[in-house]
């Protein structure tokens, strides 16, 4: 109960539920914090939003997502820095203090290559977040979406490259999901210290059914979300515990029931 | 053409055959090693699986696999260590010079029990790997397999044990397909040297469609199978590439067709 004022839930685990409903879902039951995924803020402008958020109490603590840096082409990658400014703007507008950058990856292109023009983009990036305000947050992804999704898989690669950008303007975003099993983690997260400004928490299950919309609410599987909490609470991190679900399984049922768990499993299992 | 000899295939991979037949059609197409799975030795005696591989020229360069070394209760471990030395004892009945391990891990603990019991595990198998001469091959899992499949997910780990196990009856299986994500990849191989006793080959597919049963022919997706082979020879690996394809796609074509495409991958893509 201490902590309840902590969590904040991402729209996309509530996938079923349009902004003014979860704005209003969420307020009802005493949640303050939400991770505003980008289309969420659609078919009204951002000054509406932010007054929706406003009118129930509820902050925006991370507005999801952005990044995409590699491609093909000059082009394609110009097209990405584009979306990423646009983004910081979006957060600025909505008052979310930072953006989560699922970094990107082609198949076609090398590791090492996919990795520069990820480094290259952030930093691409930096003068714009600065002038609005507003975090660069890397989200590591877990090596399974390495071919596609993202090039950067661990906190340890994260300090790397924030060793090369610097810690001004650019973070981390901690999902359990995607570090649980590294080996490493522990030290990187202590390494990492105040860097890490986001944490994101849900669980793995056995078996996985899907690569993308098959997690589990916290508790439900086998990832030591307390272990790792305590990890990066004690490198510093205080701020927002943020549930994000993909979940085909939990988006099919009643959905106020199912934030009703989320809120009974943020209580026991975070 | 010139590396044809090194050459090995993995019974699993042209699953629909049984062991008379993969060795007859191996041999007639030049093949010279296989991955012997232990479900290919079932229905006749060890004797005779041995004499069907040298009848064909046929050379097992590894048994695959036993290790699950985790488990809920010490009956259950006690179980895996036997079975762990039968494989050794089936390893040294035909020819082959090293049992694949896949360490296991159970959801039940956490990762660090489950570490723990695979190091102790290997530990208590060593003396008998001595006294049949055959080497146990640590194979790092990818990461999407930490929950229940193996807790030992990086080249690296496989190190910090080997340094703690000892490197005279202990070596690393590297498959392409659980590593080629890895950002310490290159210098974790480096420090491995002449561990790796096992290169295993395939592909990755974006997207990819199961978690098990959905790799790809050598060249039909993303890894650097060239660089990585690159790496562990500069290491100083100089045996069998083999060939480990779990594919529900390839395993329902005409299987000399495959076995045909799987020659020409070869050739051209490690």
């Amino acid at each position: 109960m201490e902590n309840f004022d902590r969590l904040a839930i991402h729209t996309m685990t509530t996938k079923p539920w349009d902004l003014p409903t979860a704005v209003e879902k969420y307020s009802r039951a005493g949640v303050r914090g939400v991770g505003l995924w980008r289309q969420w803020l659609e078919g009204r402008s951002l000054t509406e939003s932010c007054a929706l958020l406003d009118d129930h109490g509820i902050k925006a603590v991370s507005l999801v997502r952005s990044g995409f840096f590699p491609g093909l082409t000059p082009e394609e990658r110009q097209t990405a820095l584009d979306d990423n400014r646009r983004a910081l703007d979006e957060a600025a507008a909505v008052g979310a203090p930072q953006v989560v950058l699922v970094c990107g990856a082609k198949p076609e292109l090398s590791l090492a290559e996919n990795r520069c023009q990820i480094t290259e983009g952030i930093a691409a990036c930096i003068d714009h977040a600065s002038s609005v305000g507003v975090k660069l947050s890397i989200e590591p992804l877990h090596p399974m979406y390495a071919d596609c999704r993202s090039a950067v898989n661990t906190i340890g690669q994260c300090n790397d490259m924030i060793d090369q950008l610097g810690d001004a303007w650019v973070g981390i975003a901690a999902d359990v999901y995607h570090i649980w099993w590294d080996p490493h983690l522990e030290q990187e997260i202590r390494r990492a210290g105040k860097r890490i400004i986001g944490f994101h928490v849900c669980d793995w299950l056995t078996p996985t059914q899907d690569f993308l919309n098959d997690r589990g609410l916290m508790g439900e599987g086998c990832i030591d979300i307390r272990g790792i909490r305590a990890m990066v609470e004690q490198a510093g991190f205080s701020s927002s515990i943020e549930v994000e679900i993909f979940s085909n399984r939990h988006w099919a049922r009643d959905q106020d029931e199912f934030l009703s768990d989320i809120i009974t499993a943020y209580k026991s299992q975070t």
